[in-house]
This record gives C-alpha cells, structure tokens and sequence, in this order.
C-alpha cells in the first residue's frame, strides 16, 4: 500500500483507543503531529504547505507534562535511500517562527454529558508552498519530548509528464449511489418482461470503477473532504476543503493542498469552469480553488476564488472562465457575502459576463468569462422545474435580494452545454476541465424526498447524454476524458412496491404497512405506464407518472423520526418538526395518511446521513482502461492528472518554489 | 434493445395496469400467453419448451368469453426477412395435445380483504425440447378469440463457437452489495490516515461491471429465479428456477430452458460442480440443473440433479462431479428426501465418494465424482464456527438425521479447494464450471444480524484469494475465467459509528440515539485495533475485535420491527417473537439494552428483504474485457457461454432435436 517501510513508525505515546468518536485532532493519535500526515501521497511538484504540532493535554486521560508543549522539536525529511535533511535544508526555505494556541475537546459522550472537555496546550511551526519534486518513499520525522517521535511516511507517485486528454468533464452525482441509479432506471425506463427498451446514458459507458469515499479521520464523509480528495489526491476531515486540518482557531491558516485547477491553470494555462445546482459556495463546486477548514467560510470562498488567496502566497487560478450555479446571497451585497460587498460588481470589475436567468445564460457569447448565478440558496429541483411547477412561486429565491421568486431558471444541462461552448473557446489548443453537480440527489435524500432525489438523477443522466451528444458535435469527443462518478452515498434502497390507495385508506400504522409488496408482489413499474391525462412535456427518459398507485417502496438505511405514505410529496419534504427541547418529532404534516417509522439517528437529527459504501465510477475517452477496478477518491484526481500530464518530476513550468 | 421490430406486438385486449401488485400470470398482460414471452433472448442450440396460454377469466375486472377460453387458437413463427412457419413446421415436431385447467387470484389487496377471488379457466398447449440454431429476430405469434393475437419477439443471439476459457469458476455472494463489501472491508482491513494497508481480494479484480437482478414479474428479485437467469440467460418469475412458470397447478410442467452446465456436459462433456454453504437443495446451488416453479420442490430437484428428469424428455447433465454443501435433510431417508428415499445410497450406487465432514472431505481422492454433506439445513456461519464456536453445539444439524451437533464442520474455502482439485482431475482437457456460494450473506442480511452476513463475506473474499492462488499452484489461472457476483441485494449500509457503552447505559430509547455518531463522529473502525486478551486465530483478511466499544452503525431500507444495540449479537438473530394474530411483535430478548425501531415492511413479515439495487460483478481471466459496464443478470450467461464456445449456431455436437 505505497507504506515506506525502512523507516519504522514509532508511535509516540499510546494512541487513545478508547474514544475515537470523539478525537483529539483527526489524523493524529499522538502527542505530535505532521499535516500532511502519515500515509498521504503527492503528485511530483504539487505544492503544499506543511505544518507540525506537539500537543500537552492539561487535564484528562492523555494529560502530560503539565500541560506544557515542547517548543524545542525537531523535524527532518528523508529520501528513501537518501541522507536526512533538516526541512529548512530540503526546502531551501527559512525556518518559521514558533506559534502558540490551546483548544479543548470531549474524550466521549459521557464527558460530553458531565461537561467536562479535556484542555490542550499547542507549540507550532507551518512552512508554506513547498513542492517535492522527485518521485519516490519520504518520511517526514517530528522528534519531540526528548525521546518521542513521530513519522510520516510519503509517496510522490511516479506520473506522466505528457497529456493524454485535452479536456475532462467531471460530473458529480452528489450523494449518489448504485443503488440509487437503479432506482431512477426503473422510474425512467420502460422495461418489458424484464428487457429494458431504453437506458440510462450511464449503462452506455464502457468503464466501471468503485471509489472508497471514506474521510481521513472518520470512515464516514462530508461532500467538502470527499470534492478536496477528487480535486487534490488528499483526503482531509469532515467540513474541509484543499487544507489539512490543524488545531488552531481560525479556519484558514490550515496547511494547504493544490487542486487540480490550480495545477492545470499553473501548468496548461487550460480553462476551467464548474456547474452546480447548489449553491455555488457549496462544499462541491467551491473546494475546486477553495481551502478552508469550514466548508461554513461561504463569501471567503467566494472572494478567494476569483481573486486568490492574501493571508498566504500560494498559487493563482484566476478565477474560473465559467461559473454557473445558485448562492446569489454570497454575491448581492448583504450579510451572507464576504465583507458585506457586491461580488456581482466585483466579477463584472475583473471583466464577466453575468447571466441570472436562463434567457441571460442562453444569450451568452463564448469569448468572456462567464458568471451565471440564478437563485438564491440552491436550485428548485428538477421535479418542482418541470412537472409541479407551481411550487416555484413558493420560493423566495431571486438572484439579487432573494424575496421574489426565480422563475426563468435553467437546469443542470442547459448550463453545462453553455459552460462546454465557453470553455472550448477560451480553452482552445489548452483545453478545459469542467466539473458538473447534480447536487439535490445527495440534498433531497437528505430530506427523504426520495422522487426529488431521484429526478435530480435522471435530469443528471440526461445531461451527461446531451453533453456527448454536444462533445461529438464540436469535434471534442474523442479529445474528452468524461467522468460520472459522486462523493459519498446514503443508505437508500428500494425494496418493494407500495399500493399507496390501500395504504391511504388503511386504518392503523400496522394496517397500513400491509399496503407494501416485497418479492413478487413488488410488482412491475408503473412509472412508465402511461396514463390518460397526465403529460409533463418532459420527454423520453423520465417517468409518464410520477405519481402511480402502485409506487416504489424505498427506505433510508438510517432516518429521523417520519412518516411514510410512498407518495409523490406535492411539496418538497420535510419530515420534522422544529425541535423542541433539542429533540425533532414527527411533521404531522408530512406524508399524510401514512405510517411512522421511527429513525435510527439522534432525535437531535432532522435529516438522514450520508452512509459508506463505495461509489461507482464511470468513464468514457482518453484513460478510461485507467479507471476499472477499485481505488480511493484521492486516486481518482491522480488518474486524471496522470492523464492530463500534471506531473513536474523536474521543477517544470511555474517551479519556483520547493527543491530537487 | 433488441426489440423485433418488423412485426409490430398488437396488444390482445387491454393489460390490467391497475393491478400490478398482483397478476394474474406475470408474463402475460394479456388473455394469450407465449412462454417464453416477448424480449426472450437464446444461446443458438439452447433447448427449450414452448407452452402457449390462452385465458378466459369468469369473474372479476377482466371477464370474458362467459369464461370460456378459445380451444382453436393458433401458432406460428416467423424469422425476421423469411416466411412464416407453423411451429410443428418450423421445429419438424408433432402437435401436442390440449391441455385445460382453471386457477384463481386476486387482483388487489382490497380483494384480498374481500375474499372475492377471481377465476380463470384456460385452454393450453407445450411443446417440448425444441431449438433454434439460427441467430437472429424471429417472431411467435399466437392467434385467439378470433381477432386477438399475441406476439413475442425473440432474439437467438450470434455468439461464438470457439471456447476461450478452459474454467469458469462462479462465485455468487447471495444478496451480497457494494455497500456490504465496503462495510466489510471496514471490518478486516485496517486503515491509516486514510490509506487501507491491505485490501480485499476482490479489489484486486481489474475489470467491474454492474448487473440488473430484477426479476420477469417484478422489480424485486429472488434467489431461485436469479439463479436461474444467470445459468441459463432466461428472467424468470419469482420463486421458479430453469422454466417460464406457467399457470396450471403442476409445478414441474412448466417450460423449461437449458442451463449452463446442462450446455457444457452435452456440448464439451466438461466437469462441474456447486459448493454452497446453504443446503445443496437451496436455490442458488440447486438452479445449476434444476426445473420447477417451486425453488421449495427440494427433494425433487436432488433427485432430478442425479438421475435426470424422468416426466419429459431432456438433456441429462448427468449428475455433478462435485456437489458439496448442507441440506442433510434432503439426503438422509425421511420426509425432506425424495419419496423418504436414502440419497446418500443412491449417490453411492451412482460411484460418488461421500464426505460427512471437514475430516472426510480433506481425505477424498480426486478421480471419482464426490458428495459432501457436511450439516442438515444451512452451514452455521463463518463467526460462529471460527469465533463464538460454543454456539455450534446448540446446533441439531449432523449430516445423518440432524439431532446432534455438526462440529467438525469446512468452511467454502476448503470446500472450494477440494472442488477445485476434483474437477480439475475429471474435467481434464475439457475443463470444468464450479459455481460456489457464500449463501449466508443473505440469510443473515434477512436476519439483521449484520455482523454474522459480513463475517460469511469477508470468508468468501478470503475463499477467492486461496482460489486465485490454488489456481497458480495447478497451473490453471490464466485458462480459468473467475468471477465474483451477486444475484440480488438488501437495501443495507452503514452510517455512522454507535458507542455501544454509551447506548447501553443510557435511558429510553431516545436517549439511546444519542450514541449513534454520524460524520466525523463515526470516527475509525476499531475492528483492526487490537484488544489484549482478545484473539479468534482467523489471521489476516478479519477483524482483530469483533465486539468493539464503538462499533458501526448500520441498518436497513426495509425491516420488520426490531431492536438495534449494534453490539454482536452473541447468538445467531432473531428479531421478532413468534407471530400473534397474524402480526410479529418485537422480541424481548433480542439485542438488549438497544431501543426499538418500528418498521417498514407489513407486521406479517419476520425478516428484512431483498431490494432493487444493481449489484457489481468483478472479472479476472479470459474475456475478463468483456464484462465491463452495465448489463443484465441474463447477460452474464451469454458472457460466459460466449467464453465457453457454447453456441451452436449449426445444430453441432448433440443437436438431435429442433430444426429451422
């Protein structure tokens, strides 16, 4: 597994085995730490900053040293098979000053009830923007408390300098599962005596990879360290992006991890672009350019992204050539955006064209830069967009103070096939990277919304079909590494088929549950039996009803406390209460008729949770035999930049920084 | 998608959409049935029975004819671009005689109640053991009621003659998902920072593709017809395994469709041979050679496997040349045997060496065919015989008459083994097929008891890796063609960690879901952390704890009521009392100190159940390239027989029957 294994790995002091829900700092068990830690690996010359830490826990099971850190460590890197350097050698760089801070954290839920946190006292030093050039095992040793250690084992992976691929499409199904797809096939697609008669554009491609989503400190993820490791070959903590995290206060001086934007910008000078219908501050789009221990620093983000980073020298992407999503609170000037300014002025200052409706978008040229922000907060999802349209008028979602609703609102493909044109031609001989969200998925299976969910999964298929449509059109196809893959699951599944009039009509939460079919009684779909009177106008690869008798059975590995009906939910869902007593209860409103079920989550919890299972990874184009088999997340952004020639074994193009 | 299209499908009256949940026989929408029906797909030179239906039902929304139902129809085929034939023409076969018989359903729940069943007489005819050789569309085409006709297109797929793959060997991990294979490798690998140390074996395969399970009649499959659609390339209804279920009473005159290893002894006269932790006589073992809509005609379908099926005329696979797995029940003289006959006589008499236990086995020769019937029912599960193995003496499962403890008990592994060695010496130059399944993934999945099913995948994983490497030894890994599937899914997954002190302690059950961490609160697995004083001896590939203070928290999209403490359950789980009034109630007993859970599913039902979710196939060995992507469960037939050189496209070896 890539371990460097002349060096032996001292553990330094025990690790604290017994409370690893709760934990000190993610990434290290010991009273010393390194970030990047044990284990990470790196593209040659991709550039990071690097930060050690030695903790003295005052009180608790681990307290030491009375609380005092040792301010005098050492640290030092090797080359497997080469002499050890001290950093400031290795680097050529100049040793930082020494910085202070205490934090406090619960060992366990029981001292969590007691109110009793366990105080730690921190001595510190971060060297920023280094780079290993040369390929090969590291480790990285922080010697401390006289005779305790600490030893981070690197790889720089060994990668290709030349490029494959001209351009990558890399779409994201945001919390999306196998098991969802499945699911949206048999709503979408007519089947005949178990044949289907169509599709998904999905099942068309070549290439099935699984992707392991877990984080670095806990096995389950946030969609903020999920889109770090895809964008950066490192996995960060729960809520992090392009930064790992550190113990200090403030959220943006975490050690950080260049992207794969910012390479290619660095590198290529290639276009980039990214499409989201969320937010487009939200943990996907964002950790392209964004590093921030809070997925929360929305308006920073947004700010750092177009106009870099000023608290650190780093690297400069410039600003994405397109930008298309919702989150216009952190644009109108107002409390959600960074220093309460105008960041539509502001883009339109450094040359965008602004678009905030469809009919904008559509009327966009190729040649700028383009910023199109269409609501606020995250889109209306597909099915309020298209089949109960009436619903978007519930919204307070325009694009400039957010009270009126957006009404002329694109989908995910019209925004992406526009994204693709402006790319192409900013781009050109450079080529472009694009990543597309289809982010209520993982939104509306939060919500239980399980039809909204899985609509915004069709309208996602349907735009990956219309994109290699549009990529052969332009002559792009063969030039385009297109991937499909998301960033975590939830634990949806279907089990059967629910007879919803019975179900309704039933007296009685055990009478009512008679109403679900398993096995052959599960039934066939009727979600593209056509039914007299019912057109949505939305075409070949969507349901003809959404709202049959006979409707799918599906559930949530782990819930809150709701009721289920197995209905088409008119409006979008919400399965609680306001919380009472820092408890959430049962929406009497919700899923009327139906039966309760009671979660498996804290009643603290309003919403379901991201689950572990590995996701699927699909690829078509150049470097697809690259992505069969089973690999980590953080693998998924090495195969890409392996096939976008990233790799700079020698310094290369914008090799200012670092040694050897 | 293959679809006929010169010849349009007229629907014969109008397909009773309101009552999918029940049908009246699935298949068959209309009042004329062709069996195989429409969208069937064939091996050329693939036996099989043609039965045609025609139903007047005398009641209920679908009535008809006074119930009386056309004896006069009519039957033809036609081969896309050639002329029509009748099918005695066409298949040179004599007309059978009319059969009649009349069966009652009913069409929704609300009739259920009612207790209104509706009754259909019908008017029937079968043709037996017929073929075509040609590949191509051709069209059935049956004429009823005077205008009404039904049409079934079929395609004989153009596949290859010549054999690529020596062996195949076929793992099926029964009810087995990504999101279970992800759980346990959280369980057996041990992760730092991020980075598993070591892998399971099946991530190792290099090519992945994913399957549709669902069945003919239903979007929820079973393992009998599951089974039956990966051995033969044939979808059937839930329940049936190598027949299209027909409507009349008998089960076993159903038309049958030729299986895999039926294929492979008349075409290559290759060895083959099923391992199973399940009784022999379950469904996914016993689909190999059986024919019944009943997967519960157990007695029935050992016989048939020996001896042949003696009510119609069929291809004889001869026996298997390996046959080990439970199911003493079957085997032992009494009322679960064929007629109360001694079958471990009659496997004698037919020269089988017999094993009774792990002793036994590992004492067989390798030249003669072998028996081995190793429990009565299903194995105990892996954790029971290699960790908590107190629990195998409250077993009464011996192989004789199942009143005693079986103790010395194989795993699938050195089942598999032994297998392997047999069928390699028979099967020779002619190769062998061995399908051997880790048939308690399922049975515990349906049991809830989440780490007994992840206990029997992590022994399938460790089986594949002594079979990749027994393989080598004998020299046959490069003519071997291994794959690793599933026939279906349960909708299970882990979301977070649980602190199972914490959980215990607390009070009510809502407190209790405090204990339940989501996100960075799951923390890591503490399954590869080890305990002092904690050591089963399972070596690498397990957990080092299996009973860990934070253990995951997982669950399902469907469950009957139940309580979850997410510790191991020390015996194996039973989540409900017994049933009251028609309802299961919670047991008392089961996982104490944990809170309850309400359900999804009917009260009726004790156990979880399958679910829709695709499920992933890994493919190592000739024509590995070739099960890439997205395809159905039928497909992984054609995959294979293509391997095989299974088509017959000209009569070939065997073609005694059937003409074009």
């Amino acid at each position: 597994m890539g371990r460097f294994t002349s060096i032996a790995a001292s553990a330094a002091l025990l690790a604290l085995a017994s409370a690893q829900t709760f934990q000190r700092l993610g990434t290290c068990p010991t009273l010393g730490c390194i970030l990047p830690p044990d284990q990470a690996d790196f593209l040659p010359g991709q550039y990071f900053d690097l930060r050690f830490e030695v903790h003295a826990p005052v009180n608790g099971s681990e307290a030491f040293n009375n609380g005092v850190p040792d301010e005098q460590f050492s640290v030092s890197i090797t080359k497997e098979g080469g002499e050890t350097k001290s950093i400031t050698e290795f680097f050529k760089v100049k040793e930082p000053a020494l910085e202070k801070w205490n934090f406090t954290w619960y060992e366990d839920l029981f001292a969590v009830d007691a109110k009793t946190p366990s105080l730690v006292n921190v001595a510190s030093k971060v060297f920023r923007q280094l780079a290993i050039y040369e390929p090969g095992n590291y480790a990285v040793t922080l010697n401390f408390y006289g005779s305790e250690q600490t030893v981070a084992n690197w790889v720089v992976r060994p990668l290709a300098t030349k490029r494959k691929a001209k351009n990558v499409i890399l779409f994201i199904g945001d919390g999306m599962t196998t098991n969802m797809i499945t699911a949206a096939r048999l709503l979408g697609h007519k089947s005949i005596n178990g044949k289907y008669q169509s599709l998904l554009k999905l099942d068309e491609f070549p290439v099935i990879g699984h992707q392991m989503t877990h984080s670095i400190d806990s096995f389950i993820t946030d969609s903020a360290n999920s889109a770090s490791a895809l964008y950066s070959g490192h996995k960060s903590t729960v809520n992090a992006m392009g930064v790992y995290a550190d113990s200090s206060k403030s959220t943006f001086d975490d050690p950080k991890v260049e992207t794969i934007i910012e390479l290619l910008v660095r590198i290529w000078d290639s276009a980039w672009g990214a499409v989201s219908t969320a937010a487009i501050a939200d943990a996907t789009p964002i950790a392209l350019a964004g590093h921030s221990r809070s997925r929360y620093d929305y308006g920073y983000l947004v700010e750092t992204t177009l106009n870099g980073l000023s608290n650190y020298t780093w690297t400069k992407s410039g600003g994405p050539d397109v930008w298309f999503g919702g989150g216009a609170e952190q644009f109108y000037p107002g409390k959600d955006s960074f220093n309460g300014q105008d960041y539509y002025a502001k883009f339109a200052e450094a040359g965008y064209a602004i678009a905030n409706n469809k009919t904008a978008l559509a009327a966009l040229g190729n040649d700028k830069r383009a910023l199109g922000i269409f609501c606020k907060s995250h889109f209306p999802v597909w099915l309020d967009r298209n089949v109960l349209k009436d619903n978007l008028s519930g919204f307070k979602n325009d694009p400039f103070a957010g009270k009126e609703p957006a009404l002329d609102l694109p989908g995910q493909k019209e925004m992406t096939l526009k994204a693709i044109d402006i790319l192409h031609k900013r781009g050109g001989d450079k080529g472009f990277f694009l990543m597309s969200e289809a982010a209520s998925i993982d939104k509306q299976m939060h919500a239980l919304d399980y039809d909204r969910a899985l609509g915004d999964l069709l309208e996602l298929d349907d735009t990956v079909r219309a994109t290699i449509a549009h990529l052969e059109e332009i002559g792009e196809l063969e030039n385009t590494l297109v991937l499909v893959t998301s960033d975590h699951g939830h634990g949806f599944d279907v089990f059967g088929g629910a007879d919803t009039k019975y179900l309704t009509e039933a007296t009685g939460d055990r009478q009512k549950r008679r109403a679900v079919g398993t096995y052959a009684e599960s039934g066939l779909s009727q979600y593209t039996v056509p039914v007299e009177g019912v057109s949505y106008g939305t075409g070949p690869n969507f349901p003809v009803n959404w709202d049959p008798r006979y409707a799918i059975a599906s559930g949530f590995s782990a819930n809150p406390d709701h009721r289920e009906n197995y209905k088409l939910n008119p409006k979008p869902r919400k399965v609680v209460e306001e919380l009472v007593d820092d408890d959430y209860y049962v929406n009497p409103s919700d899923a009327p008729g139906g039966f309760v079920v009671n979660g498996t989550l804290p009643v603290s919890e309003s919403s379901g949770v991201h689950s572990l299972t590995d996701v699927a990874v699909f690829a078509m184009g150049p470097c697809q035999e690259t992505f069969g088999g089973v690999y980590g997340n953080i693998d998924i952004f090495y195969k890409m930049a392996n096939c976008l020639g990233l790799a700079r074994p020698d310094a290369g193009k914008g090799g200012s920084c670092g040694s050897h």
